[in-house]
């Protein structure tokens, strides 16, 4: 088991978009979150039942990583491209994932 | 951008411990679900609020292999040894997984 000291960042959060819009979301935030540095998962996912909705889980190696993360171009082209069809926000966790598969050491 | 086809399949949740019990239940989880076919990521984290709670994220190629996956001789060999210290479950959220970073394709 990897059970990681602590220092690790998470975030889980359903992301809001105009309807019939949620895809184009989707393909805009995979689109600009491909290479984050410090970013061990990023998935982006259909909410299966709210049709306008996505749901966003990140796994970062600190909370800091994370938040350096939104000033990187590609991050800010994504977040000017998808904010014209971003309505809201929904659930919102924070964590502190401890390991598992799929992680990027 | 990784559009799936719709195929995948991922589960948002969290996992209730008995307290003080929180650390082996993760230690018991991360144990059993290291090596499960179809298992794109499987995260387990500690919820940032509630000191019993952890978060488990999953992604899988299909329902079918997340479904095959709990009968694996590992994951029920951490079913058997977690029963003990679970005291329930809390939110809990089906997803059609699009894409991301750090899925194993």
């Amino acid at each position: 088991a990897d059970v990681a000291n602590g220092s690790r960042y998470g975030l889980i959060g359903q992301m809001l978009a105009k309807p019939g819009e949620r895809d184009a979301l989707a393909a805009i935030l995979l689109e600009g979150t491909a290479a984050m540095p410090g970013c061990l998962s990023y998935v982006v996912a259909l909410d299966t039942k709210n049709p306008d909705a996505l749901w966003i889980t990140e796994v970062w190696d600190s909370k800091d990583s994370h938040a350096a993360s939104l000033k990187l171009p590609a991050v800010q082209a994504a977040i000017a491209k998808a904010r014209s069809i971003i309505t809201g926000f929904g659930h919102r966790f924070e964590t502190t994932p401890l390991g598992g598969a799929g992680l990027a050491r």
